[in-house]
């Protein structure tokens, strides 16, 4: 049996191993007090070309989105996010629970567009309704697309005309980066958005997400708002270390592109054998409709998420594939979906 | 320099990293739905001789003591803690934030006693003031001290005898339990509790805190919890390989015996010296008076917790040990208080 | 200039005045612990024939969904409600601010159907999600139309079929009984909804609703919950003399009898003319389309609500009739409408 | 049986009754934006001599105590109160259900001092602790005390220089500024409050607080706040008719003055008997120690609040008086008392 469940199926990239093996009794500081955390924040404003940005070192995805929009936002504010939107439907209410309302708008391939957000402030007027006050978005998205340089300086554009901000959830910002038909570069989000993290546990980490607060006036206080939501690691060099490693020789880009190509070889077999995809993800994620039938062999040997019943006779799946993917395992895939 | 500023310095014990690097590039499920994990769960119900609790395993303590008690009480409904409980301090106000009042009495010894929980029954009487619902003690305290069965008995009657629930914070349940003057069994807690956790991270993990839920009316959903409040971790088997490791051959005893040991050292020389002792604590923390010109010479060479200014001319410490602490540190401290 | 805004431009029937004043200064003990309220909920528990309901009196209908719907729901709990809803949209998020995620279904005709709900619940499977809990629905819903009393059993049905609990919000509860479409009474109420309120503030009170707990799983402790949000009201006896009043002589039931008269009169004549309704409402909400000539018109004259544009040339506004509305201010606007 | 229990026993005055009779059947607009909301906020404008603060009627004083302190504080930020403060113990935890603690300071006559302010901000140093942030004052004070002027200013003082919040729960400011003890005016509270409310509920109205915001950092967006808290009262006109009576011809001083003077009379009487003060109350509310058979014997006709049991022998009771309290009833009570 191998699984294409998800991204976080094996443990660390050896490198990231090695370095907690190597580092394992040496004594630091706790709560990312330490010299390793440093030396990964120093690392990451150096990738993100901005030495003003800030940068906190979380345990997971979830606890990244409830901790910074929480911290961002006043009580009656509100945040606006595609229906698929994690933080809209994946999170149990994580967001809602800090007392906070998601306006859901329809997706677009899994993304908004800058339209819509003039849409729903036209319609959110007095303090009957909630304030829109923070744009969520994802990228690559929930259903592996992508946002184009033109897309994001648009949603960017309407949300500083509108006193918004701009989130982006970068949980797979690794594989998004590297994937063909994208025209983003880290150093884009610093003046793009005002927040946005950098995934570390779906690419390569044991756990982590790097989270880089653009916007001066989102900065202030922000670890309290970490040890309140249960965020603070005891021992925070365990993120440090794993993310000096990430950024040491361009490893969490190179890892992000060996998953990538993991996937274009699944891609390119699917369609060859001519199934149809649910989504047009160029990254990590696959999203592809299989017959039933077929879907009842592949699962003999293969682990994958099932998506969505897309009729009587044929289902969404999703396969994905990351830096742990091994090309023996995509191989046997490719043979059993062309076998099946 | 040689750190005794707590029991979180270093990584984790020498067979946890081993099993993690062992397991490293295996398959498994993610959000703690693998085979480690439910060893662990297995292994912690055998430890408690009780089939019957819930076993969540959670990456930290504020994070496991938030999400228990809003999972716990209704909105109107408070906890009870002594004035230096870690909720009632040391967490931002992380129970607060989840909407519940922590209501404060002094601590004797860093314990609460039964009697105060009833005078707290007494002053609260109509929906006027908010409900007290939970008590929360922690065991060893945060200064150091331990319950006796006895103490722990006379409060768990108090609580089920007014419908109060018992939560137990067992961040340093292991020094609490393995110390010489302890008299209470993990096997106890289940019938006296409702709920406790069981502190990895200042015993031997990386991270990790095992909540077991006693109470039968207290489990229902408990992972909707865990993940609402950021805690459900994607990689969850590291906690569970974590747990399973500590749990085996009683590895977690032994390190809380052994940093036991090493505190009990640091202990005898510090009454040799004849230095005036903060809190009686026979754990793994130790509080204690010292001239601040001593404090400056022990500065040079050690790291420790600055607790409180007593006077102008002596300042109250805190050293930690834990499994990590060497004996050579301990001796090399030992040898600096008799010099100094 | 005379308006049809709404149903709460007014103060209260000249009964309810009567009674302050007469009352004004007999001395009674505060929060809603006196004898007039003793006697509103006395009249409430006879109007809805069940002895065993608890009825707490509350200022405002949000306040009341949001204490009443915080204090029933555990943290990860959530609301079903149709997109139209007013905790939905028009209560800036207060549902949020109590932790719950309000999940958005599409209306039809401002209602939801039982299968609606069945969906929900087949798509929220496991804690990555909220679990829906509590159907919130309102009659007449926020567009005028009614329930039967044939979608509410099967609404109902499908609820206690599913372990969930359905709330009806009654701010309109009057217009909706006394309309000729209806086939619900009062009595059916507390056998097919957990809890309902019954509003007063739109039917001739100067504030009120009376909100009705049936289900005896989430009565206890709720004056906490009163209290805690902010609406346990001081001199609580204004409640209790209002409501008293509404539910003497059937007052309650002719004011809505009257307000519904009121808009029938416009109904038929906005029919005569020949414009197109913007939903079928048989209450005291009217919605209707006009172009906007006559629009400008109208507005010259008359106040009410410009509820959406429709296109280029069309308005939908809303025209309310309440117990107050007059007779000669009815046959103005007929009369004005005619001649536009 | 005469009351004395507190002083919202009865309606309003008379001349607030005949405003809202005469205004009755007038239209206006909801939620507060009609011309009498804005008579009575113009004329408390006039009253504290600022026409630049912002003025909010809200129906009661939780309602507003917990709207205000969750507008103005971000999640981590804390309030800090005496023990006996009204959010710290009389409103069932309504500040900690918006997220935020409170921190207790212990009362000196039911006052803090500046000092105190300053400790709690040494003892809160870092992320681990939440950020005191307001400090909550009321005056007259739960126990009847008034702050003076020099009082009120070095608290002023200590907030502004270390950048807290001075927030005054002014529930009975008209007792309070109409004792003879005091110092302070309306109008020294502007620029020594960042914000602060006049009671009316227990100055003569049927309910309301006028909330003076002063700090302009404060201001933005309020009234989504009171909506989103369900403070918004829909038939706003109530409260803005029955402010604008109470700062007509001073009524709102006059009626305060009156209720003291009665409190004179019955304090007077209490010292004559030679019975002990609980508390050193020049206010309209009386803390009066009475052995227990003289307790017995004025229940028997009158009403008051049993306060706390003194020991076996003697119980604390409180007295208030109000606009409403007649002079027969007081002279009552003093015949009741010299016979007892």
């Amino acid at each position: 049996m191998y699984s294409f469940k998800n991204d976080y199926s094996e443990g660390a990239h050896p490198n990231i191993i090695e370095a907690l093996v190597k580092s394992n009794l040496e004594q630091t500081s706790g709560y990312g007090q330490d010299a390793y955390t440093e030396e990964a924040v120093h690392s990451i404003k150096e990738i993100v070309k901005d030495e003003n940005v800030d940068v906190h070192l979380l345990v997971g995805g979830t606890q990244t989105n409830l901790t910074a929009i929480s911290a961002f936002l006043r009580p009656h504010e509100a945040v606006i996010s595609v229906e698929t939107g994690h933080v809209c439907v994946h999170e149990t209410g994580a967001i809602e629970a800090t007392g906070h309302k998601v306006i859901a708008v329809p997706s677009e391939n899994g993304k908004i567009r800058a339209g819509q957000i003039l849409k729903v402030l036209a319609t959110h007027t007095d303090e009957h309704m909630v304030k829109p006050k923070l744009v969520y978005i994802s990228d690559s998205t929930e259903i592996g697309t992508i946002y184009t340089k033109a897309e994001l300086e648009a949603i960017s554009s309407v949300c500083k005309a509108n006193g918004l901000y701009l989130f982006l959830d970068g949980a797979r910002i690794g594989s998004a980066l590297m994937c063909k038909e994208n025209d983003l570069k880290m150093e884009d989000f610093p003046s793009l958005t005002d927040a946005f993290y950098i995934g570390g546990t779906k690419n390569g980490a044991l756990m982590g997400e790097a989270l880089v607060i653009c916007n001066p006036t989102l900065k202030a206080d922000f670890r309290y708002h970490i040890k309140q939501k249960g965020g603070l690691l005891a021992k925070g060099r365990l993120l440090g270390i794993q993310f000096a490693q990430l950024f040491k020789e361009d490893l969490f880009f190179s890892l992000a592109t060996y998953a990538n190509e993991m996937a274009d070889l699944l891609r390119a077999a699917i369609k060859e054998t001519g199934y149809e995809f649910f989504s047009e993800s160029p990254t990590n994620q696959i999203f592809v409709i299989f017959p039933n039938e077929i879907l009842e062999k592949l699962e003999k040997d293969f682990d994958f998420t099932i998506w969505e019943k897309i009729d009587e006779k044929r289902t969404a799946v999703r396969l994905v594939t990351s830096w742990a993917t091994t090309r023996k395992g995509v191989e046997s895939f490719i043979k059993a979906l062309k076998d099946a």
